[in-house]
């Protein structure tokens, strides 16, 4: 008994470990993605700008984030050296915060949040690409990671009133693993920043014709979307977030499968729907749309049956090739078709939660989605206004022209391909 | 008693789903690997097949793969949000089918055995490339990973009798993890499509000439390779299918140790061989050595020492690239080289089994290696003779010129260095 | 208890396949950092180099490496498939060898080290990057991974006696994952090879002007400094050798979150550093100011809190920023940087051990960051200097000139897009 309580910790620990660092190598995933789908002269800047969010993210989730997301249940000072007694302390308070009372390293729990927001942040620097100021853009980092994605984080995960007003989770909201509170909470911070940003020059014309700017380096892009595809099980089977008897080592492989059914239902059916709405096999179409699928089930990816979940991803594939389109019209300009993906698709995973899991309401999934959407866009209005106001957001139209990589980084991408080498 | 059983369950069902992440990410490592070793003008081509092909084996092995390879045990409607009683009993049925009665989750085994599918079909897409009709390629796809296969498969893994008349198992037939039953599998499928769709314009010209036609973006390629020697660790390291006691967990660690080995011995033989052959440090023979050296161990990877594991890589590595040689005299133009490294390395880690593994014969060897390529050349051969006759399987000879990126895909890989920017 | 025992010795051994896997793909790690770095016209070659010396560290480390590292314990046959007593038997031997008499499995220890050797070697191929001679390198590989850096790990790691002088534990030495064992032994072994082999034509000018020659690719050097970071979660966390009792898995998950910490401080700390002296935010600086703070934090993850593992790491980012100017100033001509953050960092990681763990002395760790810098600066010079007698070691001129791709590989590296592509 003594040594089995010892294996299962060990267990469980190992288990979010490995599920964390799957999570951390999205963050490789979303910088190959978006450095794939830029043009070359922006591409130094794409990738300095998500390495620096990635780093900035690991800092202010330990600054502040994780004691205002979790109420301060172990934080900064706490997770140190760890006295074992004391650990088991802290876990057996915390118990009632995780189902199934999670008895597991308080390190391992944090490593496995620390990742996560760092995900959400990934997600708007694609949609900002090309033309947003470096230093603006990882200023909203620290307040993204420090404060807005926590608090909305404490009234989901946490369990926290939204304002001391209402309980999203006596409502009946449900988001295993974060179509929402993660996806659409990046790309509502994301829609934030385009619509005070703008398009991007020469994308639409005043005839009203959208120019298609394609991606320098689509293997980068596929890699990236492949990244993405692998840590993904680690997103959604870590968030089980216990592994160690047979009905969680279950739910685990479930979450496993259905996952990777998911993004191949999106793939399949984007590229179908590209074939038949373009005529021609369209990589990025295939692409977002195998994410799609990933940020469809998300939100509930243990109870599907691996049809149910190709079935949703399918769907989710089918609705980012008309959300990438239908915002085009609307001239909201996202290089790499981030809002489509992670928010209009988010939105989707949330709500097809209740068919599958009967703890979750339709009403709870909407006032839980209005909530998250509002909270994050609002509050990344003022931030991003603020930056706009106080240094400015957008490079100059000479800048932009010549390339953000030769203005922020001083350094180009491919020189020796670009022609600049002497 | 009972909770070390929970914990069994779990770490094996653990150890499965881990594997199969590393299996699934062999995917990327064959897109990168092969949009490597193509021209630049076919890379958004060959990096759409193969995500679409990833994802058409997903949804054919759910569809009926599964069902054909393991008579149906666990299909379907029956990997849905599990029950543990009924997934207990449902193994309590299983546990003949695994060696050692292996008790994980259903959900576990069935993400394993789908990322396999993938693999022998990723085997097919580099032998066609550059030339053959993408909607005809993965019209392929669906036969093979949900009916070629799986049939085969039932054959081996499966256990039942090759069309009843006789029992590849009875006869001393053993493929650990694949050399024959995935990698043969696949390049016999491969040649069946390469001989109906002929040679790449310029390749071989009339005078007698074999023109090399180097690939785009060898990072790419080298990048493909590392990740499938990693990914390499899952296919052959699951294989085991138990990780949870001591004879079980030795034996996985010796299948890890020895995959390495094998992958090693084969890098450097080639690098040798092709340096001596050609008087350059060739790097693509080398990467294929590296891929040869993993295919050859595959059959048999538990058994040898780690010596002996590094001098049949070695030799999977001269043979390599004789093969490679040799096919290209033959006139069969294989622009990455699959044939030769799953294909004729894949027969030689079949033959060499009996060496290290007393339970294997090599009568039996033989008899399944020829089963298993008769089977899948024979069955490919007709259906890509059918696609040919209903669709054509290739492109026009302007397409090819153009490229097959602008022509199926209306997408450059590189648009900002081949110039096509406007 | 018996069952317990068992499930224990899978669960370590398994922990450590896994993080073995994870430090190889640090080999595709520096592979893309360093393809990243050089021009395009050396790119074949030190792919080729990188793919050659991860083999041949496998094969040497094997044939003599593990044996003069730990005494011959398990060597080559014995290395073989596994009588479990045996092996049991062994191991009662060698548990004193290891800090809490770790079970495991015999053939997973090998691959956890092997995997190390590899990595201290490709520290060298970086620094001597664009102008040494291929074969020369691989030499150099044979004798460093056979023999130099397993006698440096015998009186580390290994416990033996330095030149039975003088035993470096019992000074109070102390490295945990080898910021100097293995960091500061492969950046010496560079900087010996460097000395010899003088900058690259046109780096420095007679008029005592340092220019710049960017890399071909930053996406790939991106993209492998994610690896690396990725990879050393293995690396760090595989070292606490043992996971399975709550005391081991608090500090695996420890060493995780610090890992992550300390490469997220250098990343920031670099980044401003480069913003404030270069005016620029300088991509090749932030990455190797994470991989700076990788190195930092190497020789002692398990006891900083996460505060001060970011704070270790984000020095060491400062550090490695001063440190590739200072040795820019002194004409040291290292292309990826590599001799800065592997060894500068590495003796500052050495140094700052004693700060958070009690156990190690401060002239311990002079004392043993003095004997591995001596010996393999001095043994390395020595090979180094014999190939350059006997094979020569530099490119003539006029290869430097045309590159190393064409000249050694008779490939390269992007043919359709340095226009040689007929």
């Amino acid at each position: 008994m003594e040594q089995a309580f010892h294996l299962q910790y060990a267990l469980d620990t190992f288990y979010f470990l490995v599920c964390g660092a799957l999570v951390m190598w999205m963050a490789a995933g979303f910088t190959m993605l978006e450095a794939g789908l830029v043009r070359a002269k922006n591409t130094t800047e794409i990738l300095t700008k998500n390495i620096a969010l990635y780093a900035i993210a690991c800092i202010m989730y330990m600054v502040c984030g994780y004691a205002i997301m979790y109420d301060g249940g172990i934080f900064l000072a706490g997770i140190e050296s760890v006295d074992v007694d004391a650990t088991l302390g802290e876990f057996a308070a915390r118990e009632d915060g995780f189902a199934g009372g999670a008895v597991y390293s308080a390190a391992s729990d944090f490593f496995f949040q620390v990742v996560f927001v760092a995900t959400a942040m990934s997600i708007v620097s694609g949609a900002v690409a090309e033309r947003m100021k470096l230093w603006a853009f990882l200023a909203f980092a620290v307040v993204m990671t420090g404060v807005i994605y926590p608090l909305e984080g404490s009234w989901t995960w946490g369990g926290n009133d939204v304002f001391g007003l209402y309980n999203l989770g006596d409502l009946g909201f449900s988001d295993f693993a974060g179509s929402g509170i993660v996806h659409m909470a990046g790309a509502a911070a994301a829609l934030a920043g385009v619509l005070l940003l703008g398009a991007r020059k020469g994308k639409y014309t005043k005839d009203g014709k959208i120019n298609a700017i394609p991606g320098a380096n689509l293997p980068l892009a596929t890699l990236g979307t492949f990244i993405l595809w692998m840590g993904w099980f680690g997103f959604n089977g870590g968030s089980v977030l216990k592994l160690g008897d047979i009905a969680n080592a279950n739910s685990v492989a479930m979450v496993f499968l259905n996952t990777n059914a998911a993004a191949a239902g999106g793939a399949v059916a984007a590229l179908i729907l590209a074939r038949i709405l373009f005529k021609k096999a369209d990589l990025t179409m295939a692409l977002n749309g195998a994410l799609a699928g990933l940020v469809a089930i998300t939100a509930e990816p243990a109870t599907p049956t691996a049809l149910q979940a190709t079935l949703f991803g399918a769907v989710g594939g089918l609705i980012v090739v008309g959300s990438i389109v239908a915002l085009d019209k609307l001239k909201i300009d996202d290089p790499v078709g981030a809002i489509s993906v992670h928010g209009t698709v988010g939105l989707f995973g949330l709500l097809i939660v209740p068919l599958t899991n009967t703890g979750a309401t339709f009403s709870g999934q909407i006032i839980g989605a209005v909530t998250i959407f509002a909270w994050v866009f609002i509050a990344s209005l003022v931030v991003w206004g603020v930056l706009k106001a106080a240094m400015g957001i957008r490079v100059s139209e000479e800048d932009e022209y010549q390339g953000l990589d030769v203005v922020d980084c001083g350094l180009e991408a491919y020189p020796d391909f670009t022609g600049s080498r002497k």
